[in-house]
């Protein structure tokens, strides 16, 4: 039987929390006055269903049942967790409390998403203090996994360790916080650089879009796999964490920001430090470490690179100009000797292509395989403009013979040819090479079609006639060998 | 003829300038009287070729020379840019740069990546200041794209296009700082956030993982794409960036922080704050910044799930649970009929798998197929525990039929059956469904061999007994339509 949710407020956090409660399988019941709650949270809950559903490779167990409720009491009754995201004031949120424990059931979890509040102060004058939690997500809710717990010491640790094996079972990431301090870590540290930010624009450092740019480009990019102190690790390399902090501890008191309360880095806190660090990251060698922000470095940026997001529009940008730069046909004019094989690929391999033993899988050597489609698709005249008009090529049939493997960072490159061509057609030939070496050969069967209804239709004469030629001139080369596997039908 | 790049100190950031411009095909002439120094430069050169040579989807340029040299004016004369990355001392770098403008071709541009002083610092004194800018990178400089690119009213902006040019062919993205302050903008608000870091600590309200932990599970995921001035915006929804400020201004006054000196969100710089935002962002509209935001996470969680780094391992842990709570069988005696299909995954179609059409593309349904290669395996005894010693599998032919689409977020199972074994030879076939509809199919072959040799070698006898045993299972049913497409051999 389900277990139920009962959402006080239903703003983007308390929507948000709506979501990932649904989505794992609870029932859901949602109170707010706002007659707008509905539409309002059916929005988020509809972003949450696309981006929360194939986020993991296993698929979420079955939506739970979402209602809206026009009385506290009825919200709340037989809910297994309650989570308040009423607006950030003291009394409203003390009072509210006091009438969820009213009618909340005995093993109830009462949490608040505050972000300001402590634990105290919301327990503050009511019967049963010990059952308020502070649980505190960021936004989106349905995807950032971070949530903050905080408890005083009128907390049971089985209530405590109850709310974590809870919000772990949703996928999120409970993060005790060890103290009762306003805006606990994740906000304090946004808010340190929140401020620094505002100074920079303030004073015409920097604009809004170019503090983004250098966060983007930057620092974000460390703190999304690897936070301050590991980072700092790894700065301070062979010296070591110790006599790094103590050097770079006098700079500290330089106006370097706006900052003007410095914590002193004295022996107490080094040893602190050093002895924490050693507790998170001490069963990586440095090098480990170095590999590992390498690897998940590339597979960051390479992901940002699909969509040319952040640092993925840099990528793309250079990938283009280099295309531009090399002996790479664009178009059938470019062509030196259309009978010949096109080369389609010239790159290296990804560092995070490979597992452990080097082996790249089948879907790697088809993102390649793919790369090398789009680049003769666009020789023939299926450019990016052409499919934002609606048609394109649909793969149909693929067949992938897979001979030997190469390293990261080896040369990797695929020279394609039209096989045929007719009716729209196309049947495609790859081999992909790492120096004189053959890793891979693919061959594809493609149809032109209408992408949104994905019915085959016919390509526009310019495209059809491409085809043509090209098909004609490249049957003057025999045959591959290891060609023949799919069916042109 | 390559140009050439002089580098000045070879310590970790002078390292990863050399790597950043040999492998974008300068030659690279280093100077540093450290005898280690060709060591450390050689470990950060082999790890930039593995990363950063496949980041980009075109191969980069062939490598350049790296020579080390013994003088500076050797180093120097006839480069084309001259970066130095010696200790941060002011005396130190102004006597380097009195020296490099002696022997310097004229037209060269003379860099330092300095982090805490200004140009006008470092071009005191000199004949020539005009030639000296501050080009400050970040570690490891041949991965992270930031430079920031700091200038005087010396430095004629030809000269400063030029850099960012250079800079740009280079793969990186250069900020251009507004005006001259110590530690520019990406370290200032660094600095910021380790100073809020520390005091966590020292208060004990996290310890060191935390912070980190803090930062990878939230913040860190929404500037490695978004930065906090994007994010404000999306904060502020409906309400708009403007009346957003004006309500969150006077909390910044709360002792949020141990920052105590507080910009003043006047009218003016809201006003400019505002101007900016729409400059930066104001081509979206909210929808459009949260469809991107949530497209964004999903590809950076995924990424990060793929080698469990960061957010990406509460993925796979919640995956691992859920699996486990599956009806999904694990080794051959969970299966109820050995003769039936085994349901091998069972998901969602992620957010980021799909185009703007919503095609999916033959890497993407590999991937799919390969998660259920990889499950069946596993059922017949090949567990990560098996291929940890270093015997698995190689694929080594493939055949997928793409018959159908699916939405992000719909539904998406395949089941597997065995349809051959022997000779530690597998043939697989999988069917992959959204509901009722047959997306894809995949046949596959593979052979058992030493992952780390690559040559085929017969399996250990409890994985080839159950290779046996489920094949001949299997083979009291059918074969399926479409089979047949690769060759058993």
């Amino acid at each position: 039987m389900a277990r139920v949710a009962a959402i006080i407020g239903g703003g983007v956090v308390g929507a948000g929390w709506a979501a990932r409660f649904l989505l794992n399988g609870w029932d859901v019941r949602l109170f707010d006055p706002d007659p707008a709650t509905p539409d309002r949270v059916g929005a988020v809950l509809a972003r949450a269903r696309r981006a929360l559903a194939g986020l993991g490779d296993v698929a979420l167990p079955a939506e739970g049942t979402l209602s809206f409720c026009g009385l506290i009491s009825e919200t709340v009754t037989g809910a297994d967790w309650i989570q308040e995201s009423v607006p950030e004031r003291l009394e409203l949120k003390q009072t509210l409390f006091r009438k969820l424990q009213e009618h909340a059931d005995e093993g109830a979890i009462l949490a608040s998403s505050t972000s300001g509040l402590t634990p105290s102060e919301l327990q503050a004058g009511l019967s049963d203090p010990g059952r308020i939690l502070v649980c505190h997500p960021l936004d989106p809710v349905y995807l950032l996994p971070l949530v903050e717990v905080v408890h005083s010491d009128k907390n049971h640790p089985d209530l405590i360790d109850r709310a974590r094996d809870t919000l772990a079972e949703l996928g999120m990431f409970a993060l005790r916080v060890r103290g009762e301090i306003t805006a606990h870590v994740a906000d304090r540290l946004q808010e340190a650089l929140w401020r620094e930010a505002l100074w920079l624009v303030r004073d015409e450092v920097a604009q809004v879009g170019e503090v983004d740019e250098a966060l983007r480009m930057g620092p974000g990019l460390r703190w999304a796999q690897m936070g301050p102190f590991e980072s700092a690790r790894i700065a301070a390399g062979e010296e070591g964490m110790e006599a790094f902090l103590r050097r770079i501890g006098p700079a500290l008191n330089w106006s370097r920001s706006k900052l003007t309360e410095v914590p002193e880095l004295d022996p107490a806190l080094i040893a602190r430090i050093v002895e924490q660090s050693d507790d998170a990251s001490g069963h990586m060698t440095l090098d480990e470490l170095r590999d590992q922000r390498d690897r998940t470095l590339v597979a960051l940026l390479r992901s940002l690179s699909a969509d040319s997001r952040g640092a993925g529009a840099v990528l793309r940008r250079r990938d283009k100009a280099r295309a531009e730069g090399r002996a790479m046909p664009r178009r059938i004019a470019d062509l030196a000797d259309p009978s010949q094989p096109i080369l389609t690929v010239d790159r290296a391999v990804p560092l995070d292509w490979l597992d452990d033993h080097d082996r790249m899988t089948g879907a790697r050597h088809l993102e390649a395989f793919g790369q090398a489609t789009d680049r003769l698709l666009e020789i023939l005249g299926c450019t990016p403009e052409y499919i934002a008009a609606g048609k394109g090529f649909l793969v149909t049939e693929s067949h992938i013979r897979q001979l030997d493997a190469a390293q990261a960072g080896a040369p990797l490159r695929i020279c394609s040819r039209v096989l045929g061509a007719g009716d729209g057609r196309l049947h495609l030939w790859h081999e992909m090479m790492s120096g004189a070496r053959l890793l891979a050969s693919a061959e594809h069967l493609l149809e032109h079609a209408d992408l949104d209804t994905r019915q085959t239709c016919a390509p526009d004469p310019a495209l059809a006639e491409a085809m043509r030629q090209l098909a004609r001139a490249q049957a003057r080369t025999p045959a591959p060998e290891g060609a023949g596997r799919v069916r042109p039908g």
